[in-house]
């Protein structure tokens, strides 16, 4: 049955800290390790001390970069992802390699990409693309002020490069077009970013 | 040595359709099935006719939610996310059950997380999180009209429940408190929707 609405409390209500949510790692072991994924399992002990079991992936890390070309246009690319047996719009994107910092990731793989290196970089911010069963974060830079230099594809990668303006984009985010979280999240990041430049 | 800047053509200019992309399957295997996650590694070829491997994640899709409360304020959560070890502020979201729609799914993850039911649904969009390594999709709701039952918390589930204006929700986006994309894109879809429904 239906009762009145209730006082939903603001963030400030809630208790300080996240003491009264935390889960505690009893066992941790590695039971899958296959190309380029990892998988742990871990048992935990839950707030209210029964014990329960997690699983995720172990990831390195990765950058996406949204490269602004001369005319304006953020320069997308046109991929192929076989998990999903589609061709995804999306910004550049790469994994850390072990031990290299964001920005040095970003630089490397937009060059690896496209070809291209870029004199000015802003980072816009970090997100976490599925908080329930990976360790992956992915730190979004703008790369202007753009040059190009040699292609050199990575071995294997198949992709289209084009451009296209902000407004081209949001309509392909609103009739489903672009789904990749990376690039939909950029978009409304740079649109933020121009807003706060033009303060 | 950096050259003149190139051409880089529009989206138009591109070959229709992914032919000359895609990767083919040749073998199909599951590798890894723990308690929720299920992984696969296939054997592709490449267009350039090359052999290559795929390992991704088989998941059965999600859903998220947009609860708008009476006063405005949208309802999240606070959840402690283990493999970060951290608590996040997100929507209410889930995993499908086998053979369930989406929206069936919706209003069953709002009802068990938050207690809640409402009258009015709005499809926001899908979102693909991790186009690199799983089949992951998560649809978009929002849910307004909203009536309390009886809370039923998922046994185990441990969470916060609070309102936050779009103000708070935006300065939490850009300060880095909020790093969950299917949190941050319905943020910015809500934005869009509203200015949509006041045309």
């Amino acid at each position: 049955m239906a009762t009145s609405f209730p006082l939903i409390p603001n963030f400030d209500d809630l208790p300080v800290g996240d003491g009264h949510l935390r889960e505690v790692t009893l066992k941790s072991k590695p039971v899958y390790e296959g190309y380029y994924l990892k998988l742990i399992q871990d048992q935990v002990q839950l707030p209210n001390r029964q014990i329960a079991g997690r699983e995720y992936l172990i990831h390195p890390g990765a950058v996406a970069i949204v490269p602004i070309l001369p005319d304006g246009r953020v320069l997308l690319e046109r991929q192929y992802r076989y998990p999903l047996h589609q061709a995804f719009i999306e910004i550049p994107a790469g994994k850390l390699d072990p031990g290299e910092n964001t920005l040095t990731c970003a630089k490397r793989e937009l060059q690896e990409e496209t070809g291209l290196i870029a004199k000015e970089w802003h980072f816009l911010g970090k997100i976490h693309p599925i908080i329930s069963h990976s360790t992956e974060f992915i730190d979004i830079y703008i790369a202007k002020d753009l040059e190009m230099t040699q292609t050199n594809l990575d071995e294997g990668e198949f992709l289209d490069i084009f451009g296209a303006s902000l407004k081209e984009i949001h309509e392909w985010i609103k009739q489903g077009k672009i789904t990749d979280v990376k690039t939909i999240i950029s978009f409304y990041w740079l649109q933020d970013f121009y807003q706060e430049s033009s303060k």
